[in-house]
């Protein structure tokens, strides 16, 4: 178990020395599956699941006793664009919702068995309009980044990522298309409910936002485009890889967050799953350019981690067969 | 809550007076959803699992405090035509493996918090091969549908259906194709690991069953078609509807078994969801000839009842948020 060591940069992330997947117990894992009473394959994602899962934690019979869910939250800057219609005001409201347990969060980690931090980075002090200028120094992001690293609780055997800042789909949109091009309005959407002519401005803006930043090598995006929660996001992310710990992002936003790691180098996210395949129309294209599948797809576009928390039934019925099924043999029942 | 009748005909399912969807639980469970802390719609398809089980139940607030799963098993003669690599006797060892607790239903009936009856149905007595006649008289049909009704416990707030019977993929591809026409050949799939030439053998089989019954009536190929589990899953549904108990159907298996059902008259299954879409090749078409959206999708084929035993956990999320989210009102949110 390492922490994520302090960064002088954000080119560092490519010099952390990263743990990579266990092939033997994954490949014990499998040898496991295939003695299970069901045919071969039958359990589909699930399988592939469990092996996931034994080859992150390097055991083949992986487990779920401490699943940590964050939600980071933030504030940003491009508001002023009117790019949402809620008062940024939510983003702080919604943290005390989160703190009194009233969120849509809240009830599905209490649900599927997860433990809630909420983590507010700044919320009072929103970060620059990107369309002006950086929303971040690189200062500021490595902050953000490492306030998420330490927010990872390394005895953590699942991490759940989610988050919640008024204006953020525009920062996610800008994410998205600055790391993996496309036109801007592929990478807009309704979000929290913008009708078609803030969609359509959401558009501009974004587009006005790559085209000031987007030449920037990818990891840099992270502070020109991104936002304090996204910043926390790659933190968290990278801590969880250092401790073995994998990774169940939510939906449109987390993707979005770590796109820039994506873009810099794919090998960072190997240990991360998507939650939800998001209702905000992005994801689609987005998911597709992370090379991830989402495990859920129920049209929603909440955020706060909600599909994820969802998405971790799916991961513990996996484990419940993986461990729990007799074999064949144990069971006297005949093959094929 | 009424038990299913003694029925001395198929026919007499369509003369059942049978409970409908109420409208008035629906709006208020829907007027909930609307003060919820979160951007209307933002929670997807879980707020319309919420409006439906609140319509269905009666009531603006429904609770899922006792979940019953029923797998049920049953033989069928057209194994006779070599359909299945499996030998028929693995069905009575997979019923000792569910009574054992080993099989993949006993875990995520555990994971989801289901209570799980296993019904075996003279699995030592398969029904008649369906290409030399009918499979079972209208007689043997009804009493397996009768047993079927009977196992349902009418306190149940949701009912999950489940199936073990090797060669009941061929049943099922037959009933589909009896009920909804089409080809024989976009039936049938793989099922518990068939390779190509034992796909075609399938198809030919079910091509073949269907021209000697498919002229029926719909209600009459549950008997000419179905196996003994089949005929129970439609007792279990229609007793379930009569005690006003929503159904999750689990997956390709389940669905065809209630085809004939939807055949003759679709709100029969009005109080039906389908658990997820099975990795077999027809379920697509067969859900959407049902009308219905399986609420997962994991390339799942192993049935039991699994599909149905996953969802569950998103109708948990899905009224976990419905009863425990707090109103922008109470919360102090501002609104948009």
């Amino acid at each position: 178990m390492t922490a994520l060591p302090p960064l002088r940069s954000l080119d560092e992330i490519l010099r952390l020395d990263l743990p990579r997947f266990d092939e033997a117990a994954a490949r014990a894992a499998r040898a496991r599956q295939a003695q299970l009473t069901k045919p071969p394959g039958s359990l589909g994602r699930l399988e592939e699941l469990a092996i996931f899962l034994a080859g992150w934690r390097g055991t083949d019979r992986p487990r779920i006793d401490h699943a940590q869910a964050i939600v980071f939250a933030g504030n940003h800057g491009v508001c002023a664009q009117g790019v949402n219609p809620f008062p940024q005001a939510v983003t702080g409201q919604m943290v005390a919702n989160f703190q009194a347990g009233g969120a849509a969060i809240n009830q599905l980690c209490r649900t599927a068995g997860a433990d809630l931090t909420v983590i507010a980075l700044d919320v009072d002090r929103p970060t620059a309009d990107f369309t002006e200028g950086p929303a971040m120094t690189e200062a500021e992001c490595l902050d953000a980044l490492a306030r998420g690293g330490a927010a990872v609780d390394p005895q953590a055997d699942l991490l759940l990522l989610g988050e919640m800042g008024i204006g953020n789909s525009t920062i996610a949109a800008a994410l998205g298309h600055g790391a993996f091009g496309g036109a801007a309005r592929d990478w807009v959407g309704p979000g929290t409910g913008a009708d078609a002519a803030r969609i359509a401005l959401k558009a501009d803006v974004v587009a006005r936002g790559v085209a000031r930043h987007g030449h920037r090598p990818p990891l840099s995006l992270l502070a020109a485009l991104g936002g304090r929660e996204q910043a926390a996001i790659c933190g968290a992310v990278l801590a969880a890889r250092l401790a073995r710990i994998p990774v169940l992002l939510d939906g449109f936003i987390c993707s979005a967050a770590v796109a820039p790691l994506a873009a810099a180098d794919p090998a960072l996210l190997d240990h991360c799953l998507v939650g939800h395949l998001s209702g905000e129309p992005g994801h689609r294209a987005l998911s597709a350019a992370l090379g991830k599948r989402p495990i859920l797809d129920l049209g929603m576009s909440l955020g706060e981690g909600t599909g994820a928390a969802l998405a971790l039934g799916v991961l513990r019925g996996a484990l419940a067969c993986h461990n729990g099924m007799a074999t064949f043999a144990e069971a006297g029942v005949s093959g094929a």
